[in-house]
C-alpha cells in the first residue's frame, strides 16, 4: 500500500514556512502500514497542481494533498479537482450550516459570501468533515488511486487524519504490519558502526532494512520491517536489537521510541513518583520547552529558572561570587552549584543544570565558544559533564538539549 | 531561472525527521532571484532517485539534492549519478586529505575504507567542499539543468549552500529580483479581509501577488514581487503596503521581516537599553527559548522563571496564597502578580508572565481549558490580556507564545 502526499502552498517553496504537514501525514500512514513513497510541494499554480494530481494517478493507491481549500483567491485546489475529475461544484448544506455555526460561536464579523462559496464540493466527492475550521475536506477516487483533499492548516488537518481519514483506510484497505526500531548510539561516526555491521548488515532477513541516521554527534540506527505477522516481526527485531547491543556495545546509549524521550522520561518519572526541575542558562528555556510539551508534565515537573544574565544566577540561584570569579560562569563549579540549589529551591527529586558559551560571541565568560556544562542531580548524587560542541549557537543550544535529556534518560533508566 | 529540490531519505517518508532543509535552501534562492517550483522527498532507492533526476532534467534549470552522500550501504546518489550522467567514479585525492584531516582532528578511531571510499566522484562532477564533514558535494551539467548534490546533515549542507553555491550561482546566472514583503494581522478571518481587498486585488500590478497564510488566530498577508529594478520594485511595494494600512487599519499589528519578530523585539530593547525577563506557566519556558534563539539576546534578556507547579508561583515568584484561593492559578490576578514580581525579582524593564489552561486536562485551575492571560509590565504600568485558544494543547502553547511576542513587539513600537 503506496501514498503520495501533495503539500500545495507558494509559501513552501519560497521558505516561508516549513512543511511540517508531511512528517505528522507519514507518521500516522506509516502506524497503519501505509507507506508514503513521495512528498511533493508546489505552489499555488493550476499547472503545477494538475500535473501532479495526473503524476500520482495510478502511481500509487493514496493521495493526500494538503493546503488551497481557503475562501481567497489563492485557494485554487476545489478548481483543479473538478478539472481533474472531469467534475462541478455543487452546494452542500450541511457545509453551509457547520461554517454559520462556527461564525455565530468564533467570529465577530459577519459571514460574508466567500465564506459561502466554501459550502461547494465537487459533485463526486465525499465530504471529509473539519470541525475546527469553515474548509471541508473531500475524497474522489479515479481508477486505483484515492485522492484526499484537506486544509493545509496544520491544527485542522491533523485532527481530520487522526479523527476521520485514518479510521475509514483501516476499514477499506487491507494494510501490512510495518514496525520500526531505532537504537541511538553516540561518540562514534557512521563508518566505524558500518564496519563493525558489515556481517550484521550481509546476514540482515530481506524484508527488514538498516538506516543510518547521523546528525548532532549521534548516529541513529533504524531497523525497519515489513511483514504480516506482528508478533512474528516483533520477534525477529528483538533478536537483531540483541545482536547490535553485542556488537556495539556501550555506544548504544538508549532507543528511540514512536513517542519523544521527553515523554518517557515523564512515564518513569510518574511510575517512580519523582519530581524533577532545571536552572538553564546556555539553553535559555528549551529544555523546559520540550518537558513541558508533553501533557501531564505538571505531575512531575516543578519549574525552572532560566539564568541567563549572570546576576540571575546570583539572586535568583544562590550561586556565590566567588565560585563565578574563580571559575567563571562557564565551569562545571557553576553548573553544580546551579544543579545544587535548584533542586533545594524547587524542592525536587532531580535536577539538570546548562550552562556554556552558545556563541556566535563569548558571553560573561572566557571560554571558548562551543564548550557546555551540564550537571546532573539525583536524588543521591551529582553528576557532571562536559562537552565542546563547535561553534554553531543554533547547535550548541540544540545539541545540549538533546544531551541533556538523553543524561537523564540513561540515569533514569539505570535506576529503573 | 526556476529550480527544482530533491531531498533524499527514508527517515523524511515515514516522519522520523522533518525536512527542513528545503525550507533553507528555498529561503536562501529567492534571496538571490532564483525560485522554487518543486520540492520533491523520496527514500534512498535507487529506482526513485533516477527517475526524480529525469523527472526534473530540462524541467528546470538547477536542481539541489541533498542526503545519500554518506560512506554507508544507504547511502547511493553517487551511485545513480553515475547511472543517470553515464560517468564513473574516480578517485579524488583532495578529497581524502581532506578526510584524512579531519579524522586526525575530531575523530578518536582510525580512518576505515568506507571513509577512504567518500573520497570517490564521478569523472564529470565538479567538486563542492564540505568543510565540516567527510561527505563532499558535487555538480554536474547536463544540457540545460544544473544539478547540484549535498549531504543531507543540516548543518553541513547549510554552509555549503551559503559559502560556495550562493555566490557560484549568482556569478554563473543573472537572475531577476524578487522581493517580499508579508504583514500580519490579528483579529478577522481571511473571508473577511479578503472582501476587503476586492477591489486591491485586481488593482494590483501584474508582477505583484498577494497571498493569505492563515494560522493559529493570525493571517499572513503576503506581497511578492519580480521584476529587474529593485528600487522600482520596493517603491511599488511601499505603495501597496501604505494602501493594505489603509484599507484594513489597526487589525495589522505589524510586518513580519526576513528576522523573526523575537529579534526585531531584540534591536528595540537594545536601542532603548531596556532589559526584558519572564515568568511562565502555560508556555513552559517556549517563550524564553525563542527569545534566546537570538545571538545576543544576554544583552536585554535578565532571565526567567518557569512557575510551572502551583508551589514555585507562590516560593519563587511570590505570589500571594490569597490571590491563588480567590481567583485560581488561572486568572487575570494571578498573571498581574506573577509579572509585578517578576520584574522586581529580575530587575528588568519590562516582565512578561502567561498562565492559563493547556488542556487536554485541567491542571490546578478549574478554568476552562483554552483559557488564557498574559501580562505585560512595562516600566510605567501592568496591562492585561485575556484569550480562549480552544482545547488543543500544542496550539494554546505555540499561540500564547506568539501572542505574548507580538504584544511586547506592539508596546515597543508605540514607544519607539
Amino acid at each position: 500500500m503506496r501514498a503520495h502526499i501533495i503539500t500545495i502552498g507558494d509559501e513552501i517553496l519560497i521558505g516561508q514556512i516549513i512543511d511540517t504537514n508531511s512528517a505528522f501525514i507519514s507518521k500516522e500512514l506509516i502506524k497503519i502500514g501505509i507507506e508514503v513513497s513521495k512528498i511533493i510541494s508546489i505552489g499555488d499554480s493550476k499547472k503545477e497542481i494538475l500535473s501532479s494530481l495526473k503524476n500520482s494517478h495510478n502511481k500509487c493507491d493514496i493521495v493526500i494533498i494538503t493546503g488551497g481549500l481557503g475562501p481567497t483567491n489563492d485557494d485554487i485546489t476545489k478548481e483543479v479537482f473538478c478539472d481533474f475529475f472531469e467534475d462541478k461544484l455543487v452546494h452542500n448544506s450541511a457545509i453551509l450550516r457547520h461554517i454559520e455555526k462556527l461564525f455565530e460561536k468564533f467570529v465577530d464579523n459577519p459571514i460574508n459570501d466567500l465564506n459561502r462559496a466554501q459550502a461547494y464540493l465537487p459533485s463526486k466527492a465525499k465530504l471529509i468533515p473539519n470541525l475546527y475550521g469553515t474548509a471541508a475536506g473531500m475524497s474522489i477516487k479515479k481508477n486505483n488511486t484515492l485522492f484526499i483533499s484537506l486544509p493545509g492548516v496544520p491544527f485542522e488537518m491533523k485532527s481530520m487524519i487522526t479523527e476521520f481519514i485514518i479510521p475509514q483506510l483501516q476499514t477499506d484497505y487491507k494494510c501490512p504490519v510495518i514496525i520500526n526500531k531505532t537504537l541511538i548510539t553516540y561518540g562514534k561516526g557512521e563508518s566505524y558502526i558500518a564496519k563493525k555491521l558489515k556481517k550484521f548488515e550481509s546476514d540482515i532477513p530481506s524484508n527488514f532494512k538498516l538506516a543510518y541516521l547521523p546528525n548532532l554527534g549521534r548516529v541513529r540506527l533504524r531497523i525497519s520491517a515489513k511483514g504480516t505477522n506482528n508478533i512474528v516481526l516483533e520477534k525477529t527485531m528483538d533478536k537483531l536489537v540483541a545482536q547490535l547491543y553485542e556488537i556495539l556495545g556501550k555506544i548504544i546509549i538508549g532507543y528511540e521510541t514512536t513517542n519523544p524521550i521527553e515523554s518517557e522520561i515523564g512515564k518513569i518519572l510518574i511510575k517512580n513518583k519523582k519530581t524533577l526541575s532545571l536552572v538553564e542558562s546556555l539553553t535559555g528555556g528549551m529544555l523546559a520547552s520540550r518537558l513541558t510539551s508533553i501533557p501531564g508534565a505538571s505531575k512531575y515537573f516543578k519549574g525552572g529558572i532560566v539564568a541567563y544574565n549572570s546576576s540571575i544566577k546570583k539572586t535568583l540561584v544562590n550561586v556565590k561570587n566567588k565560585t563565578i570569579d574563580k571559575y567563571s560562569v562557564v565551569s562545571s563549579n557553576t553548573a553544580n552549584e546551579m544543579v545544587v540549589n535548584c533542586k533545594k529551591i524547587m524542592n525536587s527529586d532531580y535536577a539538570i543544570s546548562t550552562t556554556g558559551n552558545a556563541g556566535p560571541s563569548k558571553g560573561d565568560s572566557n571560554q571558548p565558544i562551543g564548550k557546555i556544562f551540564i550537571s546532573l542531580a539525583t536524588p543521591k548524587q551529582v553528576k557532571s559533564f562536559e562537552f565542546n560542541f563547535g561553534k554553531n549557537r543554533e547547535k550548541n543550544i540544540h545539541k545540549t538539549v538533546n544531551k541533556a535529556l538523553e543524561l537523564l534518560f540513561s540515569e533514569l533508566l539505570t535506576r529503573d
